[in-house]
C-alpha cells in the first residue's frame, strides 16, 4: 500500500554515514551492527518516500546490510564501496540513558570520502544532509540543482572546528535540525528560543531543536511548535533516534510535497513517531518488522497523548 | 469577571511554606522577597478558585505580603503568625538555569509548625499538600473530611528521610506531582513511565511528573498525557514555577469541580500556563499585573504551540 503511494512522492536524497556500530546499553551489547546517520535516516524516510542514499562503505561491509536497505526500496546507486574498512563507532550508554560515552571512532573509508552523485540525482527535490563534515554537505549541494527543500544536521565537532563552512551550508538550506546543546553552542545563547532565532538569522527558515526524550521544538519565523517525545517504556538503544527523526521528518515532507508551516509541523510528528520505533531495539532492527499500519496506529496514539480541551476561564 | 465565577467554584485548601527568599539569577539579585510553595500555589490557584492558605510566618513577616495575598481573595485564616523568624531560603541559579545551588535554608518558625485548620475548613473539597514534611501533610489530611480530590508534592529530602510517612500520604491522596528525579528516586526506576506506574501502585490514581522546561507528563491508569512547557524567552527567575504549576492545576480542578481524566488534562494545561507567567519575574511579581484576559490569551497561544494535523499515511 505504501509502495504504491511512494511512486507518486518526490524522491529524497540523503547524504551521511553508513557505519558498523558496537553498542552497549543496560539491555545488552551488540558488536558491529548496522548504523550510521544515513542508514537510519534513509530507512525511516523510506516508509514515506523513495529514498536515495549517498555515502561510502568499505570492502568489509556485509552484503546482507546492503540487501536489507535495498529491500526497502532505498536506492543505493550513490553508495560507494571503497577500498578499506567501513566507518566504525563504539559507545556505551548510562543505565538511565542520560549520557553516552564514545569508546571508539574509526573514520576509515570515510576519511577520504568525496560524495559523487549519480547524474540523474542532480534533480532531487528533497535533500537531507545528515551529520557529516560541512565541506561534504556543500559538495553535495553543489551537485544538485536548487532543491525544493533541503535540510542539514550537524554536531559540536563541526560547530567549533568548521564554523565558516557550516555557516555557508546554513545560508543555503531551508531547515536545520540539531540538539539543544548544539543550538546553544552554535548561537552562543542559553535560551533555546533566542538560540533558534539567532540560527534562523544565519539562513534556514526553519530551525528544529531536538531534545531527546523531552521532544522537539520547531521555529518557523515567529511560529513555534512544541512536540513531546512519544514515551517508550523499554528503550533498548537510543542510537539513531535523531537520524530516524530527521529521516521520518524529511521523508514525510517529500511524500506530501507540501512545505507549508502546517505541513512541516505534521512532518515533525512523523519524525517523532519514527524515532519512537527506532529506540525499541538495537540498530535498525525495530524497522525490520515495521509496517504502515503500525506507524498509523502510533500516529493515532501520539495524537491521543497530546490532546486536551483548552481550559475555560 | 473571574471573581464572580469564583463564588460558585469549590474552595481549594493549600498547606505549605510561606518564605522569604533571597535569589540570584543572571537577571539580578533580590533579597528577602516573598516566596514559599504555599504562596506561589495559592496565588496561581486564586485565578481559578477561592483559596485557603495553611502555613506559618514569623513576627518579622512584612504585613505588605499578607495584604498582597489577601487582595487576591486568598483566605489567610489558616496562616499562623508564630513567635520567631519566618522561614528563609537563599539560592543561586546557573546562567542557563540548568542547575541551582541552595546557599542557605533557615527553617525558623517552620521547625515547630503544626498545622491548625479553622474548623470551617474541615470541609474543603479540594486539598493541595505542597512540599512539606509528610508528617504535616498527614496531619492536615486528618483535619479534613475526605476531600473530593487531594494532591501532594514532595522532594528528595522526604523521599529518603521520611519514606514510611510519605507512603502513608500516598495511600490517601488522589494525585502526586513531583519532578523527574524525585519520581525516579521514589520508584527506583529510571524509565519515567515505569516510575509513574510504580508510584500509582502506591495509591494515587494520577501521577504528574514535572520536567521543568521540558514540560510535564500525566499518568492516569493507562492514559498518558504529555504537555510541553510554554517556551519563555527571558526567564527571570524559575523559583516557584513548580508550585505555580501545581496551584494553577489544582485551582482549575476546583473551579470546574470535574475530576474526570479529560478535565485533569485541561487542569494540567492551566498549571503549565500559570507556571509560564511565574518565571517571567522574580518572586510572585509577574502575578501582580496578571489578569484573566492575559491567562486566556496565553491558553490560546499554548493551544497554537502544540496544534498539528496528524500525518496521513
Amino acid at each position: 500500500m505504501d509502495k504504491t503511494s511512494n511512486r507518486i512522492a518526490n524522491p529524497l536524497l540523503v547524504v551521511g554515514s553508513v557505519a558498523l556500530d558496537s553498542v552497549e546499553t543496560c539491555h545488552g551489547k551488540r558488536d558491529e551492527i548496522l548504523g550510521g546517520a544515513a542508514s537510519y535516516s534513509c530507512y525511516a524516510a523510506s516508509f514515506f518516500a523513495p529514498t536515495r542514499l549517498v555515502g561510502v562503505v568499505g570492502t568489509d561491509f556485509p552484503s546482507e546490510h546492503e540487501a536489507f536497505l535495498r529491500a526497502r526500496g532505498i536506492d543505493l546507486a550513490g553508495l560507494e564501496r571503497a577500498a578499506g574498512r567501513t566507518f566504525r563507532w563504539a559507545g556505551r550508554y548510562a543505565d538511565d540513558f542520560s549520557t553516552r560515552t564514545t569508546l571508539d571512532t574509526q573514520l576509515n573509508v570515510f576519511e577520504s570520502f568525496r560524495p559523487k552523485l549519480p547524474s540523474a540525482w542532480s534533480e532531487s527535490p528533497f535533500v537531507f544532509l545528515a551529520n557529516i563534515d560541512p565541506v561534504l554537505q556543500l559538495d553535495v549541494l553543489g551537485q544538485v540543482q536548487r532543491p525544493r527543500f533541503s535540510a542539514c544536521d550537524t554536531m559540536n565537532f563541526w560547530i567549533s572546528g568548521k564554523r565558516v563552512e557550516l555557516l555557508r551550508v546554513l545560508e543555503r538550506v531551508d531547515m536545520i535540525l540539531l540538539n539543544d546543546e548544539e543550538a546553544r553552542q552554535l548561537a552562543g545563547k542559553s535560551s533555546l528560543s533566542e538560540a533558534a532565532r539567532a540560527i534562523a538569522a544565519l539562513g534556514p527558515k526553519a530551525v528544529v531543536i531536538k531534545r531527546g526524550d523531552a521532544g522537539a521544538l520547531l521555529f518557523q519565523g515567529d511560529d513555534v511548535f512544541a512536540a513531546p517525545a512519544f514515551p517508550i517504556d523499554n528503550v533498548a538503544d537510543p542510537t539513531g533516534a535523531g537520524d530516524s527523526f530527521a529521516g521520518g521528518f524529511m521523508g514525510y515532507l517529500a511524500r506530501t510535497g507540501d512545505t507549508s508551516p502546517a505541513s512541516v509541523r505534521s512532518a515533525l510528528v512523523a519524525g517523532t513517531v519514527l524515532a519512537s520505533f527506532c529506540v525499541e531495539d538495537f540498530s535498525l532492527d525495530r524497522f525490520r518488522t515495521l509496517d504502515p499500519s503500525a506507524i498509523r496506529q502510533r500516529i493515532g496514539a501520539y495524537a491521543s497523548l497530546v490532546r486536551f480541551e483548552a481550559p475555560q476561564l
